[in-house]
Parts: C-alpha cells; sequence; structure tokens
C-alpha cells in the first residue's frame, strides 16, 4: 500500500501541446513502474480556457478521456463534438484527436493511455 | 473515435460492497472491450456519507484510486490514512484496503485496476 498526498503527484507542463494553444498541465496521478509497460498514462490534465491540446494520432496504443469539469470541443478529423463533465471519448488506435477549451473556466479531464496489445 | 456523452455510461450500485456499509455507485467510464483484457476496471466511485467499501484483498491485480471530492479514511491491514481531494492510493498485488467517508458530502473517486501481469 502507498498512499501519496497531493502536493507528491508529479505535475508536468507542456507548452504548445502537440501543436495546441497556451500550457496545458499534467498532474500523473502515479509513476511509471505502478502503471507497467502496458499503461502509459494515468493523468489529470487542465486546459485553460482559449488552450488546447493540437491535433494528433495515436499509434499501437488506445486512450480514453473522462470529462470533469469545463466544456469544450473534441475535434475527429474535422468532425467537432461539444462535451461537458460526465462525457467520454474514446481514441482508438491508429486514430486522431485534439481538444479545445470553449468555456470561460478551466476544462479538467482524466487521460488514460493503454498500449494496443495489453 | 468514439464519443460517450453522460448518460450513456454504465452505472451499477454495490450493496454493503466488500461487507461495508451502503450503497456504493460506480460508474464505468468505458466497457471492457476497450478496456482489454489487462484492465479490469476503470470507473468513478461514489461513497456516500458514513458508507464505505469493506475491506479485501487484490490477488494478481494492482489498484489506484484517485481522491476527487470529500473526505475519508483508508485502511490498510488497520493502519489509517486520511485521505482527501488530490490524494492517491495505490494497493499492489496481494495488499489489502478499504474506504470510509468520513465527510458531509460525498466521497467521489477514480478506481483503475491493472492485471499484475501487465
Amino acid at each position: 500500500m502507498m498512499i501519496v498526498q497531493t502536493k507528491l503527484k508529479k505535475q508536468e507542463i507542456k507548452q504548445n501541446m502537440r501543436g495546441g494553444n497556451g500550457d496545458v498541465a499534467i498532474t500523473h496521478i502515479t509513476d511509471s513502474e505502478i502503471l507497467g509497460k502496458n499503461c502509459r498514462l494515468f493523468a489529470q490534465i487542465t486546459v485553460k480556457p482559449g488552450d488546447s491540446i493540437g491535433e494528433h494520432q495515436h499509434l499501437g496504443e488506445r486512450e480514453i478521456f473522462y470529462f470533469l469539469q469545463g466544456k469544450g470541443i473534441v475535434v475527429d478529423n474535422g468532425r467537432e463534438s461539444e462535451i461537458g463533465p460526465g462525457d467520454v471519448m474514446v481514441t482508438p488506435d491508429q486514430s486522431s484527436h485534439s481538444v479545445i477549451n470553449t468555456g470561460d473556466q478551466d476544462l479538467v479531464f482524466m487521460a488514460l493511455i493503454l498500449n494496443e496489445n495489453a
């Protein structure tokens, strides 16, 4: 058993993530040793109003977003969908996606990336 | 790409989960086909004030809790720790844990279970 209090989690700031706007904050819930070889990422991601994660493709892995707070638009090869708290986006292997915060508060979501063979 | 709006997610109510008190709500973020063979659970769990998930052991898998809201106590073989928003609990293979909501609002957390071999 291991308990990690709030402030000990690893935080990362990515500028212009995947060609998007602004700074995206990635809070890693735990480290790669605990996630194991088939789970590349388990994180809480915060995108500020007007900011975005640019379109990018996932190869050999799939990603699941679970939106906790705020509102935004996700894009799948030019097809846009509005998302908000409780919504889920699944991006299968070889698909592309992007995320834009279109609201006036932070867009916050959980992200889980699993290897395609897992 | 697949987008699931809030109300389409699968919800489950477990009474006296693992011998705990009350009803625990489990919202499955996505289905087992998408999670694959090495990820048994990715869910948002809600425990109401005074309610709990009883002590239980994980065999052949590890679990990560990420607390979003509320306050509670987690127990590791009799050793108690207070937890709140932003805290993380990792329960490795063969370890036991329980969770009690000690606050006056819902205790809400994300749960991820990965197979030990993954």
